[in-house]
C-alpha cells in the first residue's frame, strides 16, 4: 500500500516541479516586460504569456492529480498534516479542487473581461469619468460573484475571492479585527491631526541624484539580507518582487526626486525578497517550498520597510551614510527633522502614497465597500458616493474627483476583490510577530543602531520562511506568538512611535 | 481536395506558430542567462531551459505534422515552392524528417556529452593539456558520425552536418569556393606581411571610458538601421545576437580598453539584428518568417562591420563625432592613422581577433581538419600536430601550446561541425551581394561620407530579409547577382582596401 502511495507521491511531485519550471518562465516573461522588454514587444510578449498561462492551467486541472491525491490521502504518508508530504498533499488538493471547480468558459470570460476593463478604467481615470468604468465594473462583479458560485462557501461569497489571495482566512474574522482596528485607529489619527504638528518638509525640493539612489539603495538591502548573488534590482514603473527560481529573486524601484520614495520601495521589495529567498529551495514548487499568504508576505515586506526601516534605531545607523551620500541634499537637516519626516501623518486622499498609520483606513473603506459590492448590499451606481462617505467618514477628508477617488487604484478593474484585506492582515501579522522577535531576541532597536540585521533575518527564517506552507496563516501566527491575530500589537506599536513625534497624552 | 488540404496547412501553422511561442520563451531564458540572471540561479535555469527544450522537440516531432504534410504535399496549395504557403510545407516537411530521423537516445547523448565535453575542454584549455580533452573529443566525433549516418548524405557524412547550419548547402561546392579563396588569399596576406608597414598602434594604449563607448556604439547602430523599439543593447561576456519575437531583437556587446572593439561588435551584431527586424513579422514562427542560414546571417553582419564599418568613407563621416566623444584619447591621431589602425592585417594565432583578411585562413584550417575528423582521414590523436602544421601552411605561424591552438575555440567541444565553415561563407555572400547592392544604388561609399545607410538596409531588407527561407541560401545569391558564389568578389574587394594601404603592386 505505502509503495503504492510512495509512487503517487513521487509522481505528484514530479508533475508539481515541472510545472513550476513553467511558472518560473512566466515569471521572467512578466519580470522581463515589466523591465527590459523594448517597447514594440508588447503585442507578441501577451502572447507568450497567454500560451504558457494556458499550458500551466492544463497541466494544475490534469486528472492524473486527482488520481494520485485519491491514492495518498487516507496513506500514512499524507497522515501528519504539517510533515512535508502531509503538506504537498493538502495544498494541492486545495489548489486542485479550487481550479477544477471554475468552468474554463468563465476562466476565460474573466481573463478578457479584466483586460478590457483595466483599458477602459485607465481612460475613465484619466478623464475622470466613473460612468464609463461604470458597466465593466458591474460585469466584472456579476462574473466574479460567478466564480464565488463555483467555488462554493458556507455564509459568505467574499470567502470564495478572499481565500486566493489569503487561504483559508474567513470574511467575518478579518472583518472583526480590521472593524477593531479602524475603531482604535480612527482617534489617534484625529488626535494627531489635532496635535497640529507637522515635520519641516523643505528637505523634499532637494535634489538626490538617482545614480546615488541607487547605490544607497542597493547597500541598504545587501545589509539588512537581500542576496544578489541569488537577486537583482532593476526600476521599473510599478515596484514589485518576482521570485524567478530557487535562488533567483528580483526586485524593482522606482527613483523620484525625494530619496526616501526609492529607499522605502527597496526596504519593502527587498523584505518580500528576503522571504522568497529563504523558503528551502530544496522543495521549490511544492507546497513546503511556496509562500504561505499575500497577507503573511505583505507581513514581511512591511516589517523591513516600517518596523525596521523607519524606526529612529534605523536612523541612528544609517543617518551618516545616507549624508555622506548625499552632502548637499541633508545639509542642515538634523537626524530628529529627517526621522520626523519620514513619519509624517496626515490623511490623505491616495493609498500608494499615505502613511503607516492611515494607510490601515484607506484598506478598510476598499474592503467594505467589495465586501459590500460581492454581497450585492451595495450597487456600482452608488458606489462613487459611497466611497466618497467612506473617505469623509474614516479619513476626515472628500475626493475632489473620481481620479482621486474611486477611481485610483486597478484592483476593481483587474477582478482582483479579496485582495485589498491582505495588506492591512499583512500590517497587523507584522506587528504582532515583531513584537514576538523582539520577545526571542532582546532589544531589537539597539541591533539596529549597531547596524545588526541578521539576528531579525534569521529568526524570520525559522519561524515563519522554512515552514513555506505547513501551518495556514492563521496557524503560523498563533504558533509562532502564542496568540491569534489582534489588532493591539498594531496599535501598541503606532501609539509607541507617535505619541512622542507628535506630542500625544 | 482543397478544402482538406487548407485545413491541414491552417493547422500546420497554427502548430508552428504555437511551437514559435515556446522557442522565443527559451530565447529569453537563454538572452536572460548570459546578460542578468544572478550567480546562483545557472543551475535551475538549465533545468529551465531543458525543460522547455523538450517540449519543443516534442511539439517539432509530432506525428500530426506528418500526417498534415502529407495531405499538403501534391494539394495545389503547396505547388509553388517558392509561395508563402509552398515555402511552409516544404521547410517543415525538411525539419520534421531530419528531427524525426534522429533516435532520441542519440540526440539525449550528444547533449549529455556537449555539456561535459565543454567543461572539461574550459580545464584543458586553462591547463594547455589537449590529452585531457582528447578522449571527449572522441566521443563526440563517434556521436556526430552516428548523427550523420542517421540523418543520412550521398557521399559525404560532412554534408549531413552541415546541412544543419548551411541548409541544403554540399561540403563538395563549399570546399571548392573556400580552396578558392585560399589559394588566392595567401599571396594577398603574403603580400602583406612583406611589405613591412603597419600602422601606428601607440592609440591603443589610451583610455575610452565604458560609458561613452556606450553611448557611441548606440548611435551608430541607431544610425544604420537598429530599431531600438524593438530592440536592446546589453553588456555580456561573449557577445551575440537573439531574436526574441517579432519585435523584440537583442544585442550584446562587450567593453574593451579599446574603443574598436565595442564599435565592431556593435556594428556586428546590429547586421545580424537589422536582419531579423526586417523579417516578415506576419509571419514570424513559419519558414517564410524565418532567416534563411548561418552563412546568410553572418554576410548580414560582416557586411556592416567590414564593407560599411571599416570603410574610409564611414569614417569620413564618423570620425568626427569619434573626436567629439573621445577628445583626449584621438587627439593628434589624423583620420588616416586611425583607419590604417581599424584595418591592420597581420597573421595571428586567435580566430576571434584576427583581421578581416587572415580570418578566412583560420576558418580553413578547421574547416579541412574537421572535415577529414568526421570522413575518418584524422585521428584525434593526431589533431594537435595537424592543426599546427596546417597554421605554418596557411598562416605562416605555429602556435607556442594548444591553449593558442587547437583548444582555442569552443566549437569541437560543443559538437558544432559544420558551424565553422558558415563564417566564411559568410565573408564570400557579403562580397558578392554589396557589389550588387552597388551596381543597383549607385556610390555607396559616398552615401555612408553623408552618413546615409537607409538606402543599403532597405535593399537588403527587400532583396534577402523579406524571402525569408523561400529560397535556399544558393538561390538566394544566384538570383540576386546573377551568378553562383564566388571567391573573386571578396577577392577584390580585399585587393581594393589593402592594396593602397600596403602599397602593393
Amino acid at each position: 500500500m505505502t509503495s503504492t502511495a510512495q509512487t503517487a507521491l513521487d509522481q505528484l511531485c514530479d508533475h508539481a516541479r515541472q510545472t513550476a519550471l513553467l511558472s518560473s518562465t512566466l515569471s521572467l516573461l512578466e519580470w522581463d516586460e515589466r523591465t527590459k522588454l523594448p517597447s514594440a514587444g508588447g503585442d507578441y510578449r501577451a502572447e507568450q504569456i497567454a500560451y504558457l498561462a494556458g499550458l500551466i492551467h492544463q497541466r494544475e486541472t490534469d486528472p492524473k492529480i486527482g488520481h494520485w491525491l485519491d491514492s495518498l490521502e487516507g496513506s500514512p504518508l499524507a497522515a501528519d498534516r504539517h510533515s512535508d508530504d502531509g503538506t504537498t498533499v493538502r495544498q494541492i488538493r486545495r489548489e486542485y479542487d479550487k481550479k477544477t471547480r471554475l468552468p474554463q468558459d468563465l476562466v476565460e470570460a474573466i481573463a478578457r473581461t479584466s483586460v478590457q476593463s483595466q483599458q477602459v478604467w485607465v481612460e475613465a481615470r484619466r478623464q475622470k469619468d466613473y460612468a464609463r468604468f461604470r458597466p465593466h465594473l458591474e460585469v466584472m462583479i456579476r462574473l466574479k460573484r460567478e466564480e464565488a458560485a463555483a467555488l462554493g462557501y458556507e455564509d459568505d461569497p467574499y470567502d470564495a475571492l478572499l481565500d486566493e489571495y489569503e487561504p483559508d482566512a474567513r470574511t467575518g474574522q478579518v472583518a472583526h479585527v480590521l472593524g477593531q482596528l479602524r475603531d482604535a485607529l480612527q482617534p489617534l489619527v484625529q488626535s494627531i491631526v489635532d496635535s497640529g504638528r507637522t515635520p519641516n518638509r523643505s528637505i523634499l525640493e532637494r535634489s538626490f541624484p538617482r545614480d546615488r539612489q541607487e547605490q544607497f539603495g542597493r547597500r541598504l538591502a545587501e545589509q539588512i539580507g537581500f542576496d544578489f548573488n541569488e537577486g537583482r534590482l532593476d526600476e521599473t514603473v510599478h515596484p514589485f518582487c518576482a521570485g524567478m527560481g530557487p535562488r533567483d529573486t528580483r526586485i524593482t524601484t522606482r527613483y523620484e526626486p525625494f530619496v526616501a520614495s526609492s529607499i522605502y520601495t527597496i526596504l519593502h521589495e527587498a523584505g518580500h525578497g528576503i522571504y522568497d529567498q529563504q523558503l528551502r529551495s530544496e522543495v521549490y514548487g511544492l507546497p513546503p517550498g511556496n509562500a504561505v499568504s499575500l497577507g503573511i508576505h505583505e507581513s514581511q515586506s512591511r516589517m523591513w520597510e516600517n518596523f525596521v526601516g523607519r524606526s529612529r534605531a534605523f536612523w541612528e545607523h544609517w543617518y551618516g551614510p545616507l549624508q555622506e551620500a548625499f552632502p548637499d541634499a541633508t545639509s542642515g537637516v538634523p537626524l530628529d527633522d529627517f526621522y520626523f519626516l519620514i513619519n509624517d501623518v496626515h490623511p490623505s486622499l491616495i493609498r500608494v502614497e499615505a502613511d503607516e498609520a492611515t494607510y490601515n483606513l484607506h484598506i478598510l473603506v476598499r474592503f467594505e465597500l467589495e465586501h459590500d459590492l460581492i454581497g450585492g448590499g451595495l450597487s456600482v451606481d452608488d458606489l462613487p458616493e459611497a466611497w466618497n462617505a467612506k473617505y469623509e467618514q474614516l479619513l476626515g477628508i472628500t475626493p475632489p474627483d473620481d481620479a482621486q477617488g474611486v477611481l485610483q487604484d486597478v484592483h476593481f478593474s483587474a477582478g482582483l476583490f479579496g485582495y485589498f484585506p491582505t495588506y492591512s492582515l499583512g500590517n497587523l501579522y507584522a506587528a504582532q510577530i515583531f513584537e514576538q522577535a523582539e520577545r526571542d531576541l532582546g532589544d531589537l532597536a539597539d541591533m539596529f543602531r549597531r547596524g545588526e540585521f541578521t539576528p531579525l533575518r534569521q529568526w524570520l527564517g525559522e519561524n515563519i520562511h522554512q515552514h513555506g506552507q505547513r501551518y495556514t496563516a492563521a496557524e503560523l501566527v498563533e504558533r509562532i506568538t502564542g496568540k491569534p491575530l489582534s489588532h493591539e500589537p498594531l496599535m501598541k506599536y503606532l501609539r509607541g512611535k507617535f505619541a512622542p513625534l507628535y506630542g500625544l497624552k
